[in-house]
């Protein structure tokens, strides 16, 4: 009797890109090799989901091990992302099919997807979806988002790394800042990422101590904006320490939700300008009190800084990864490996496992506990959530002085079927 | 008989600070501490030049050792800096007077001075119109810059370690959009310093070896801006490669002068914005083309950023604040030391040193064989001039994820005149 072929998997990653989705990428790789009685070849989706849709796969066993193992210490998206959210079932479901199309022809058995929110739904639905066609695919969610806003796992992927990034930088250009204060930029706005979570605003504040240490303000979304009281606030700042640095995250809202990087600005021909929130605030801070001002929009920086990223955090993405094959070939199907804190002095956490149905589509904000009173800066138990985070260094080696970064050779699956599909 | 009392000697920084400063500083005052029979205490201008004018002098001998070793890893300007610059002697004989005045009140023999352009131009008169007043100050300047605009040194300390920032952000980001271009981000902009000179700019092509590696475009001060030749560009970067990265020196102007970045923007309330570049590129690369972009401006980000600083660069700053001092004491008067390329590969320096008189109010730009023909990039001599000076690490120690960055205690020396000086 001929052994069963064991079934091959599919990995994807999706959504915006981090410091560290290529080390959960390579705690997947690495752990399938090691079960190679039950999963055959690792093929990536090329750009994602996309990918599997258009029958554009990677076989990742073209790659050398050494390859695989730099995805650890390489930023991006090795094989691709994308910004594709499939939509419901009832709406389309050709998309859902075509997958279980590709997956059936090329004997794929597992899926993991490497996202955020979205993605943990378009798990969930694979798996329905295969049940239903007749071909069972177990399907296991690997938790990313810098924006941290994941349910049941104490932290994201990805965010450990933003996080120290937007501390040290606030801790560097804070230093900056103090220094010329006296006859020059008094006020400091660092603008950063996370749309309707402050998790990353938040972080910013692990920078200061004391109320005269940068940042002297953050602006969260979760906190309704109210102009005149941000004013003087930035007042009693410079009055009291000489300067002011503000961490202000891109969702940050006016109360009736109009955010404030869509001021209405317009360009020299009437078009109206997509600006960020930074040189929104320092123009109000401009008209109001005529201080000098600087201003810095991290942008992709931020979630590309590989170079500075969290121990922890690549710890962590890598053990996800890792964690979803383990999980898989144990036939656990629509979960997502978690992390599970279990004390935060000294930091101690191992991989529990949520379901996808509990973690899909919903959205962890900071809470307001973690914010001070007065909405500008984070409380005690914020801290004690953060520091841990961004523990540890984990410096990429580095070749005539820039990090030796690793590109996949991203060789083609032959394609088996005949049919193209459009998206 | 009794010795002579040795001289003290008073050491500013000035202008925009930097990742390396401080390490200039640590030079200056480690060195005058083994030159003991020439130079009594050292005194730090508290916000630089201003500290003298104002007898605001910080004594640096009650700083531990510890923390003047720490100055070393420590960005920012440690004692404050200023951006003011002394007039011309006939417009404002006053304000030279009263530095001799101080000086004299406080037996300072030795004028440090860390600055740029107009700080070399500042030593050079201070130490002019001491002879003239019949108080000699030995004047030495210690060169600082990130713009890397001052002639007769190979390089400014300050640069390498912005230019390492730069390539290393230019380098991860690119993996960012490299991976999201096939369904979001197709043009990333990173604006950078350098208003007249685009070495910033320039460092940011150490990112790619090839026409297929980002950046795609380097927009330089030195290259007039040509809008429709740039956005061929950008279009075909997207066809050829799926995506196009820009570093854009905020220098960036038309033919005739005008600054990309004053694009007469006016906000909600009609005010002329102070935009940075970055975001009137990217819209102007939305409107011809429709692409999705992004765009980050590191602005103090990139020159505070000790945390990924080049061993190169922080050699260099500690060997010239050492050498300011061995030169002072050897009685060489109105000069800078200056970093002397002996061979690129390996990269081997020594320094030297340039009379004031010709550092002074000059500008070092790149020179046009540095820039490719078509001016969006760089060339092998410029590669070959940039790399060794963003060679080697120099990591700070690290404290619970963050940089153990140090603050001077900045303990005040009592005042001696009975007058007040206002800036």
């Amino acid at each position: 009797m001929k052994k069963p072929i064991p079934k091959n998997a599919f990995y994807a990653q999706s959504g915006g890109v981090s410091a560290v989705i290529n080390a959960s990428a390579c705690g997947v790789i690495e752990a399938a090799l090691r079960h190679k009685r039950h999963i055959g070849k690792v093929y990536a989706g090329r750009d994602g989901i996309i990918g599997a849709l258009t029958e554009n796969l990677i076989d990742v066993s073209r790659e050398s091990r050494a390859t695989i193992r730099a995805l650890k210490h390489t930023p991006g998206g090795a094989f691709g992302s994308a910004r594709f959210k499939l939509k419901g079932l009832d709406k389309n479901k050709a998309e859902y099919e075509r997958l279980i199309e590709v997956f059936r022809a090329h004997n794929i058995g597992y899926f993991f997807y490497n996202g955020g929110n979205d993605s943990m739904d378009t798990a969930l639905k694979v798996s329905q979806i295969g049940e239903q066609l007749g071909y069972p695919v177990t399907c296991v969610g690997v938790p990313k988002t810098v924006d941290n806003d994941l349910p049941h796992t104490d932290c994201c992927p990805g965010f450990g790394s933003v996080a120290k990034y937007i501390a040290v930088s606030t801790l560097e250009a804070g230093l900056d800042v103090a220094s010329m204060a006296r006859t020059s930029t008094k006020v400091f706005v660092l603008e950063v990422m996370g749309r309707h979570a402050g998790w990353i605003a938040a972080a910013g504040g692990l920078a200061g101590r004391t109320p005269n240490e940068p940042p002297h303000i953050i602006l969260f979304p979760e906190i309704p904006f109210e102009q005149q009281k941000f004013l003087e606030k930035v007042k009693q700042s410079v009055t009291d320490y000489g300067y002011c640095v503000v961490v202000a995250s891109e969702g940050a809202a006016y109360e009736d939700g109009k955010f404030l990087a869509d001021a209405g600005t317009k360009d020299a021909f009437g078009h109206t300008q997509l600006g960020g929130v930074a040189p929104v605030i320092a123009n109000m801070v401009r008209d109001a009190h005529g201080y000098k001002y600087h201003w810095a929009v991290a942008d992709y920086l931020q979630r590309s800084a590989r170079h500075i990223a969290s121990k922890v955090d690549v710890e962590q993405a890598y053990a996800v990864g890792k964690a979803a094959v383990e999980l898989a070939v144990k036939g656990v199907n629509a979960v997502m490996p978690a992390i599970v804190r279990k004390s935060s002095k000294p930091y101690r956490w191992i991989i529990g496992h949520a379901p996808l149905s509990e973690v899909a589509n919903q959205e962890k904000k900071v809470p307001r506990d973690y914010i001070t009173e007065d909405g500008f800066g984070i409380t005690e138990p914020c801290r004690r959530y953060l520091a841990p985070l961004i523990a540890g260094e984990a410096y990429p080696p580095y070749q005539n002085g820039l990090p030796a970064y690793v590109r996949v050779k991203g060789a083609a699956v032959r394609k088996k079927l005949a049919t193209d599909f459009k998206i």
